[in-house]
């Protein structure tokens, strides 16, 4: 089957949603690490829980809600000041290291984001990292009101790009991403940012549990549901050695 | 407007999800109420993950594929044997304490159970803990093949006991459906099995963030989505005074 284009996950995946830590820990400090793992973590759980209520609200809705909540969980007090400068990072999150060069190295093929974000984050972002001139298509979950991984959010690509799901390579680091765009029908490679061996060991290698390594092990595993990605891959890096092959 | 039926959500309402760490324990020791906790959130995740790809599994399979999760993320390892032991606790877990004199103090009403739970793993817990003779039913998702939050699951408390959703008080100790119910347009008791503000004290008391206190602390607040329960209670015994009131 021919790959014509391949298509990005963005939080997690192109980028480092991780590289919030600094801020929140300047603002909360010796929290940001565990700031930033339970504001993702409750980030995706609003996205599945908004969208099994219809209650449909945008990802920087999603993602200030969330951050509420882990601000308020962890009994911790903020000003409008201190929340909207958290917030702003958003628009500024980093690429990983990989992203870039592996991108332009794909120019042979159609290649898109399609993301959760809202457009106004994802327009930010891809301007302020210099994916603009690469990309062929930055596509918004928005245009249906649901999250992924439902299968509306996946039609978008073929609706964007006219490249048929068996044609399409899609890219993710979140696990239950990687499951649906494989029950939607894509192609599917899933990229392991952390090795989820490397986490298990971690944990039982130290007396006490970490919260922090727990809450990484807790999203980096695949989900056992039955609907194995056709790649696993360790960087972005490993896309172009796959895709000819798969051509 | 006059409450004609008193509906329960099962797990961790009437039920204590948190009784399975003793068997947790006794095969992982050391572990069990992390396993408890993982195992929860992951079961919860997944009921989302699948209603939302439409893949639909029964609470059962939802059940075994989250411990499957939890074990592995651990780095722990066990055989069939383990695994069907700690899985059968599923039948047998434990009412909290007020439970059943609450249920009985409000024999005038209709009663009912509105579960994710497969209508085996119901029936079994109904029978094993006595209440088959107090609830005029035991409603499961199941018959709708998708869970809560969805609008379907609340939808089938009318059909199955003809009272309209004005009618209904829905008690949940989940937020996240307890924001369901409210969402869907029933009347909502949301009981604090555990006091969020107790947890944030809780966490910000130690010098180190305690995994455990900080799971519960993950599930025990409110979700903020702008749909707040009609009620707060502590203990399901202030349902008896609550309900004259809506009478």
């Amino acid at each position: 089957m021919t790959i014509k284009a391949v298509v990005f996950d963005a939080y997690g995946t192109l980028y480092d949603v991780q590289s919030v830590a600094s801020v929140t820990d300047q603002a909360f400090p010796g929290y940001g690490e565990l700031i930033t793992q339970i504001w993702r973590m409750k980030q995706l759980e609003y996205t599945w829980l908004r969208s099994l209520m219809g209650r449909y609200q945008d990802f920087w809705e999603i993602t200030q809600e969330s951050l509420i909540y882990t601000i308020d969980c962890l009994g911790l007090k903020h000003d409008d000041k201190i929340f909207e400068r958290i917030m702003d990072k958003y628009y500024h999150l980093e690429l990983y290291s990989d992203a870039k060069q592996a991108l332009t190295s794909l120019g042979d093929y159609k290649l898109a984001i399609l993301s959760n974000g809202s457009p106004a984050m994802l327009t930010a972002l891809v301007r302020n990292t210099g994916l603009e001139s690469i990309l062929d298509a930055t596509i918004s979950v928005d245009a249906k009101k649901i999250f992924k991984p439902s299968a509306q959010a996946y039609e978008l690509i073929e609706a964007t790009l006219g490249v048929p799901p068996e044609n399409v390579l899609f890219v993710s680091s979140n696990a239950f991403d990687a499951c649906g765009a494989k029950s939607f029908g894509l192609k599917v490679a899933w990229i392991e940012r952390v090795s989820a061996l490397a986490l298990a060991q971690e944990l039982k290698n130290h007396e006490v549990i970490r919260p922090l390594t727990l809450f990484k092990a807790l999203r980096m595993q695949m989900e056992p549901f039955g609907l194995q990605p056709d790649y696993q891959i360790q960087s972005l890096f490993d896309l172009p050695k796959l895709v000819p092959k798969m051509g």
